[in-house]
């Protein structure tokens, strides 16, 4: 089996995968869907990425609402694995070629809220800094921030993306 | 006035809404917006459905958090009639050609929700489902599902629905 | 300077900017994103606007839950005061030419609520009427109005726009 490390080295490797690869990121394997849905849906050049919560090796890294059940850092990292997971299934999708993302057009991202949280972008800025980091300028986005009183299965954050891509 | 299940025998009519008629359904008078908006816009092939909440014959059908004041059996039934609800504003906008529908693109599902409340999907699946049994495998789409503390009139369920439609 | 009521007089003035001024109306500064993210990205003919916070003059005009720690009336014009700031981003990527916008397609308005709060769609009309007296017919738009237990920065409304616009 390859190491991660090697694709940075092989110039057949699509440009952004080899980016994530630099970061020191490792795509997961393409989240399931919990329910009756499917990862993503295109239509024209818009892709939509089911919401996403921190699932890292089959199990939620942040449960509960933030700051009282989770730490405001740990919600930061939860939200950057939400992201992670968006990517892997637009990587599914594009069969590896991350390079297809014309942009990263929004986020939408809830966070499990006590009422007198008020870093939501704080939060969501784990999300968005992955898409700055991975995509660069075309991972700039529009995005909604909010709070939630609970999410799925408890998690801590839900990240949605929605991204443009090439025909 | 012809009973619904004489569509499933009429072959004018539009293959989806007779598949709607054979699963029992029936799309109810197109719900009104309950304030300054509209049920839906259209904007090149995607059709926006604004979030409707479980009317059904003119009341809401389930109030208050899930799972507090409202099961979650009966929510994901609210779910499954703020589909309908919204089905049956596209075969408004449609003209009641529902196979006009490519896909179903998204749809976004928030329940009223205690703090302590994990099983949003499972709620979400009531709309999810029908779109299935619907539209088949055009029926699949991507999703999120958050919870929120309250929703308008105090409905336990609010789903909003993208579709792709033709020219 | 011109003051703004002198635009209702000029022909050279974007029509839509004129009628803003008509209205009493006057654009803020577009609001500059709160972390990692962009005030608007286009997508083809869609403009999508991040979910905006009612900062008037550079502090939040109303913050906490509806309706314990802001009233019905003050969410109502904190919701409008949102929509102003989403057209300023508008108006500041359309390089002053608010008549490129064809359509609001959608507004996404959460609302930070008491859990026994109903009147969420009172809340969202004012944003939802502002789009009306800017856009007329054209202003008419699809709509999500929800409860969250807290938004970012303690805002008491978020308003998320999508808008179409001309190529």
């Amino acid at each position: 089996m390859p190491r991660p490390s090697d694709s940075s080295q092989d110039p057949s490797v699509d440009p952004i995968v080899r980016r994530v690869a630099e970061l020191g990121l490792v795509l997961p394997e393409p989240p399931r869907p919990v329910a009756a849905y499917v990862p993503c849906v295109r239509s024209g050049s818009l892709l939509f990425i089911a919401g996403q919560i921190p699932f890292r090796g089959g199990t939620l890294m942040a449960m509960g609402p933030v700051p009282s059940r989770t730490s405001v850092e740990l919600a930061i990292e939860a939200a950057r694995q939400c992201g992670l997971n968006a990517l892997a299934i637009a990587s599914a999708e594009l069969g590896g070629r991350l390079s297809l993302v014309r942009r990263v057009v929004r986020l939408g991202v809830f966070v499990a809220s006590d009422p007198s949280f008020e870093d939501h972008p704080k939060v969501a800025d784990g999300a968005s800094q992955l898409m700055l980091e991975v995509f660069g300028e075309s991972g700039r986005h529009a995005r909604a921030a909010v709070g939630s009183p609970s999410l799925p299965r408890g998690a801590s954050v839900e990240v949605e993306v929605l991204l443009e891509v090439s025909a």
